[in-house]
């Protein structure tokens, strides 16, 4: 989670940020970056010192879902927060957390935590329900500067996730569709936790499926000549419709290494290899070619590194010699559409940290 | 877990405890009780004196390890304990709880938490060590009374294992040595923290491998005239050497309802199929039989009903039609091994509690 | 599969054959028997002409597919077919076929085989190509008889199954929709080699589905008073449509005993658990109540006893006492979906046999 | 299996053989070369007594097993073989092997196939009994030489196996001893076929292991200086020992590429991880740095390339952010030690063919 971060300039607002967001120096570099799965309290931070957490108040709506059955849950769950940290182990972080989450009324509803012996370092990801929080609910502003006075005595990173924040999440296609088709079968039927704006795809391809689901479909054509032209569409509209994650579903193009620093953090690709088997193109036909007796699929987040981010998910599955490529292929598109689901479910969840290029799932 | 753990009451009751505590003041007081279930006691908690969790005093021993690579983990872990913990779910819990270690100077190491929401019960498991305790590491009686204290006031069942107290585990077998072999391997290698005090066998077939480890091996026949004389004799040598689990591996007897209902939060037994499917007799045979694609192997705690107790873990592999009965007992024995294996390891390690005839598993 | 296959008795039997033979001759013939399972003659083949295996002609046009991936595979399979074959094992049948078909001038692409030690029958799968048959591609009814001969002498039951005849698919659903998504989206990649004709249901909730994929849909209402005149048009369905297979992809319906009789064959059932556990209603929630730490699903030939037919194929999935319910039936329909989809595929590509309430499976 | 293949020297040879036992030619360079792999003959086959197929006599002796489980197998499967064939893919071989068997009055128990579609070769392993062959059970030669006419014809290269000719199979250890007791385990219970002469290690360390299974140990001690005369005297072993099979048990030295070259095809290692991801050394302390979510074993054989041998068999386990490098290796010895067992059951009972660097593995 070195890279976790970014400062933020009060001044210049809207605040947007990556996930947690310590430095100043690093605001600095990144002025304009603006992704973050948080979106900023509407109440002014008065002090620069006050947080070192990205932060977001309650969205004031009901329910920004763009489905019944997410909005239900969204309502259901409307006073409740996801709240991750990470810190130096140390005596007393447990108790200092869950007594200050207790003296303002919250209850903790799960909780999940590992120290990391090799680094010193702790992680956790609390959910508590504040329906009865003795400030009020609409008044978290108070809550989160608790917090962050608590992590700036500890030396904590953290973050906190409204549950009624609903996340949105653009998916980036190609021209395969069983990931596309994936994602978008389990968002109707209520798994995956966020709105879906637009699917964006570099060819036309897919825009049938768009139209199915009544999901826009944004089609930035790709050549060898506009590839600069074209991130940078693909990043206003991440920026005017407010994206907090991206989804790579077999999008299949390499970003600049710019866009892949501004952005990794909620970027996520599906890789048709067990990382860091079988990097790059074609894992496939190397698998075939080299004989091996499982195949798998791994999904990571899209750090400038090619297939070299912090693997979220992993899966495999047996083949023998009668799999010829095109049966690994089929297979694979099992294990690919899995395994790309579980990652986004768990990111849209808040259940993955990340620390060391490697990520920290608590799993569901 | 209904039935861990209790309050007491000093003056009239025989004294049942969710776990052994084998101290040898323990032991002396309670010569008779000493692996018994634990029934809850109605009555009210009368002396603030009085814990109504089980629990036992840190072994003054060093190390009571029967190996020297279990020795050197129970050195560096002398001064650590698991703290389990069963209670209504409520606010302020864990907050308490994790105030409570930290008032002591405890620092927790690693803890996990689970909410029944269909029960409302909360289960919490917590690693901390107390080398820098602030009332000496031997005043552990100090520590636990605070924690009896704080039990009484949520309505809390709890046990604390300290690590240098190995466990001492009793293994039963029949015939078939697989089992056998592989707990005595692990154990070897230090995957199991338990001494192991003797093999108990009706068959004296396997007495070879008790002597290639150098673990006594008692030879208790078994016919239809002396059932009950046989488990008597098997309770007495359980009582006496102070035994703290038992794991029948593939034993293959069924035990009287008396001894399930004594000794079944402590014995394990491993069922070669994947239940409820295939309880009882021949269940590889059974499988075959109606044609079954997955053949499996369960580990659970031996209640009185046979192969109904609380499932603690279970595993499976696929199979064929090409697969005759023989190939399954074959590849079942690598499940059972694995399976049991695993079971005895969560055990040993109190990672397993019980609750509704169900474990919650905090695995490693 | 000891009802698979048959003799028959053209002057008096009626023909009820294992497998559908859809050529509008062989419709014409058996007008009422189209899709009926095939029971052993006792009769002896009385005439050369008669084969006592199901079979059918090579379908006269190029293509019948629904789907222009499918076609292509159907143009390059045109002159292939599966002869599948079960016969007490004796020396020489391997033998005697593989003769037969390199002296007609076939190829033998592929082959499967298994004794099954314990009936002593013989199972064999042979994949052929015939477009360099001697007597010319479209004569293939010369060979059918030779085979017949062979099969006569060997007292072996056999069909064919050319692979430019596409089988004709009907999907049964009701209100869940995972598995019949999934169905739909194989068949358009092309992974299921067949045509789904129409998509039947008791409910109209799914219809939109339907649509988008542009298959028909049937709403066959179901009450407490119409369940004979609703099975009835569903058979009449069947019959009219030349349907091959039919597929119930959650349609949590039971069949009358008589409908069961007649198309079990045929019948591919899903169900949500590793069965034999868990046979019958609401599996999820008595797995969870039993407290099992896997959760399966089963694919299998439905029979007129409920959930006891010849199991296709199987799944498991870990899950842990974190998983209630509602996440089990999540994680379950991955499994549902996968298992599901495998079965069928198995069998429309003639990779499952049936015998003793137990499938051989020539897996892919 | 390129390599596969040989003649013979009738005269001269001592007639036991590991698998394929050279040409004339070869024979001659290495005319001491008991074990070392196949080159194909250029030459014309000049004589029916000169087979291009490695064979072996079944051995004169009832029963030359190390054990009585064993034995007994031997016993009952006395007169049945493995006949093992590759040649490029053409009309007619099934049937002209299969009618050539049955011509003999043999009787075919199993067979595998598999035509490989992108090299155009056709694999086939054939296991037939042989009591009842015409020409007298002990005349085998005759056979013999009828197949080497046969494939001489297919261009094709064979090995028949005796199911009587129990292989010799060399264990060769460092100081861990998982996969030694496993395979001992096994050896004992009857799931490997085949003797174990003597265990071969650089440490002495292992020896009490030996000691308990009555198994020779042979300690060649290696140091800097002495790696060639080391790897002398253990080729020196596996000549006058009649060795078929040599297992790396987590041996941890690398060959010299003579030696590799030399017997590389009856040479299986065990290497910690899912190859061809982390090769070399320390794989579970990379897998951790790198953060994958599973780790794996590789059974392959130990060609010249460290790690890039034909895979056998592949098995891999879920790991979390929790599991460390201790744990990793924990687990990972529950994958070497089955990964392992089920490739040397496989390759002792002739299931495995190599082409083209890949293996094809009729599994059991």
């Amino acid at each position: 989670m070195q890279r976790v971060a970014a400062g933020r300039d009060v001044a210049t607002a809207p605040l947007r940020r990556a996930f947690p967001c310590p430095s100043r120096r690093a605001a600095e570099r990144h002025p304009r970056q603006h992704l973050g799965p948080v979106h900023v309290a509407k109440a002014p931070i008065s002090s620069p010192t006050a947080s070192n957490g990205a932060h977001s108040a309650p969205a004031p709506a009901a329910s920004t879902s763009s489905r019944d059955s997410a909005s239900d849950v969204a309502a259901s769950s409307a006073l409740s927060a996801n709240l991750l940290l990470i810190c130096p182990d140390q005596k007393g972080v447990i108790a200092a957390v869950s007594q200050l989450l207790y003296g303002f009324g919250c209850n903790i509803v799960a909780s999940d935590q590992f120290t990391d012996s090799s680094s010193s370092m702790f992680f956790q990801r609390i959910t508590f329900d504040f329906s009865e929080i003795v400030i009020g609910p609409g008044n978290t502003a108070v809550l989160e500067r608790a917090i962050a006075e608590l992590a700036n005595r500890f030396n904590m990173k953290w973050k906190i996730a409204y549950k009624n924040k609903v996340k949105r999440m653009a998916v980036l296609v190609s021209k395969q569709d069983h990931c596309l088709y994936d994602l978008l079968i389990r968002h109707r039927s209520g798994e995956l936790r966020c709105e879906i704006p637009f699917i964006i795809s570099n060819h036309p391809d897919l825009k049938h499926i768009a139209d199915t689901f009544g999901v826009p479909f944004v089609h930035l054509p790709l050549d060898k000549n506009n590839k600069e032209a074209q991130e940078e569409a693909l990043e206003k509209l991440i920026k005017e419709e407010n994206i907090d994650v991206v989804i790579l579903a077999r999008y299949m193009q390499i970003f600049t290494q710019g866009f892949c620093e501004r952005h990794w953090e909620h970027t996520i690709n599906i890789h048709h290899s067990f990382l860091p088997a079988f990097e790059g193109a074609r894992p496939y036909h190397r698998a075939h070619e080299r004989g091996v007796k499982i195949i798998g699929a791994t999904a990571h987040f899209a750090t400038a590194e090619l297939d070299a981010g912090p693997i979220i998910d992993q899966a495999v599955a047996r083949i023998t010699h009668r799999d010829n490529v095109e049966d690994m292929i089929r297979k694979g598109r099992d294990l690919e559409r899995m395994v790309l689901a579980r990652a986004v479910r768990w990111h849209l969840d808040d259940r993955v940290m990340v620390y060391n290029n490697k990520t920290v799932v608590f799993e569901d």
